[in-house]
């Protein structure tokens, strides 16, 4: 088959590799139908997530058909379509069995990290009866996609950590694939204010288009929450880009009694500015998502209160994955959102 | 009447202040008959609480008998044996109707700080019907004296902000009376290990005396944490110190989806190191408490489960309160923990 292979940083190849096997009782085969490119995929590019052995297949977004499935796997069967979820779930270890598939300690987010991932024809899905889900016939690849990663991530990591509620006055900092995600998975929880925070005007601009209420750059986020909020600051404020600035303002714009939630991969330490936090009874959460709520966004998927497909800027097929890592990297001059990557 | 009078930095005196009046429907005067020092009294000592104006009385941790109820008190009549919370709340604004007294909106921590305190012969007690208990006939001013302040944070902020559960490996970092008192608190949750990390061997010595298992110097934290814990991390880490070093050792031993509980009063910002945490699915918290589970640990004194007397490392009559400070503040070549006043 051919897949989408990580040579070290700065180097990645469309190239040959052998069709993956069933290794362990819990493994699906899957033919990859779409995938999609995330910003982790050109963090281990760009070198910066060094556990990543040289030479794994990359992508850790995948729809598809099962080819082929293992003994202890019960949840699908060989032609079912289904979506690989990004991270692999064993379901008895300590964290899986309270939820936190994000930290499984025999999986977690391996698919296309420390295992071959899904940018290929096809994959090797591991932990199936706890990272795959059946895909309703109603629905395409392209409306489920993005539920294998970047809503999860939007919904459970940003909405539901920091517990968006009817009324609230919510900000997102970082208008990217994520944090347009958390605006389009908020709104279901029906905020009165969703302030959306970017530098750049095309994002402020897709924001406000997939309903945020309001969208500004970071020098005038301040004036304007504090003016919505009569001068308490924002219930919820979630931090979507993964640089210290964009984190220190959400910390900057919570109200007293409020939620961070970070979304944002960060690379490098942010400074927390408990000399005035310390008594604010602020309540800041981090993670990966678990996934667990997949089933619930597909059904808002299937009854039209949530579509994420206006997130997609291109479409190529899965043999031009080189080309879609360049025009996914490039976004400022190719106002790239998500590439979708599509096989046959 | 006798006060203990702030006068700027480093200047406090004992001297004749006027009675105190009912000024609002919702005020009591109270006869202190006890009361104690609390660090946060020798912050604004140091000049570090610059809202707190020259010529204020001190103190917010006071035990006492009513004298005088305004009109829309009801919960308390002259005769009365209460203590008054560290935190006034008005009830009604939107922090008080969802259980955050330490945002008021209207009070908060006021008492000693913004309006006169509780270090004096006679207080204003505002929003008493909010703010203040009766004491059961059974317990002693000396036993009731710090759920005004030191038990609740150390419960609230610490402890129940932490989900501090049984069986959990429980971290403590600085075991002043707060670090102490969380100690106390969270062993009612029957923890499996509960780990105080100090730089004073006096204060661990004391720690495990009043119930924690384990007691070590912050050099040695991280290996016996990771030995009890397989490697994983605490549960639950709570920063009872102040100051970076503290909560930045608080944030390094919690475990992948853990609770950081942040108590310590906070004069400059930390470095958090998300570029670890981002992915471990943390929640860090802040806060006042509410005091609002006073009665809960009222309930717990009288039937003896805790016990907070063993604080108390000196006694002094209530116009030797300069002394007291003095005391309090050396605590190095003191031992002091909480030194207690009495009127009479």
């Amino acid at each position: 088959m051919k897949a989408l292979v990580y040579n070290g940083p700065d180097s990645i190849e469309w190239t040959e590799r052998p069709d993956p096997k069933i290794e362990q009782d819990t493994d699906v085969i899957m033919k990859v139908t779409t995938t999609t490119i995330c910003g982790s995929d050109t963090h281990i590019l760009k070198g910066g997530v060094p556990d990543t052995p040289l030479g794994t297949i990359l992508g850790h977004e995948g729809v598809g058909i099962v080819e082929e499935v293992g003994p202890a796997v019960h949840n699908v069967v060989p032609g079912d379509r289904v979506l690989a979820t990004c991270v692999s779930a064993c379901g008895h270890c300590r964290f899986c069995t309270s939820g936190q598939y994000g930290q499984c300690l025999n999986g977690g987010w391996a698919l296309g990290h420390l295992i071959d991932g899904v940018q290929a024809e096809f994959a090797r899905v591991p932990f199936a009866q706890n990272s795959m889900y059946r895909i309703p016939d109603s629905l395409s690849d392209e409306q489920v996609v993005f539920l294998t990663d970047i809503l999860s991530t939007g919904f459970e990591t940003g909405v539901l950590a920091g517990q968006v509620a009817p009324g609230d006055t919510v900000v997102i900092v970082g208008a990217g694939p994520v944090g347009l995600s958390t605006v389009l998975t908020g709104r279901l929880f029906s905020p009165a204010n969703l302030v959306v925070v970017d530098l750049v005007e095309s994002r402020r601009k897709k924001a406000l288009e997939l309903g945020a209420t309001h969208a500004v750059a970071p020098e005038d986020a301040k004036e304007l929450v504090m003016e919505l909020t009569g001068g308490l600051g924002a219930d919820v404020t979630i931090e979507a880009a993964g640089f210290p600035a964009p984190f220190e303002l959400a910390a900057d714009l919570v109200r007293s009694g409020g939620r961070i939630a970070n979304i944002g991969v960060h690379e490098e330490p942010v400074t927390l500015h408990l000399e005035t936090l310390w008594a604010k009874q602020v309540t800041i959460t981090t993670g990966i998502p678990s996934t667990l709520k997949i089933p619930q966004l597909m059904r808002a998927i299937e009854t039209g209160s949530l579509d994420a497909t206006a997130l997609i800027s291109h479409r190529m097929p899965l043999s031009e994955t080189v080309k879609g890592y360049d025009t996914f990297k490039n976004a400022a001059k190719t106002n790239a959102l998500k590439v979708v990557l599509t096989n046959g």
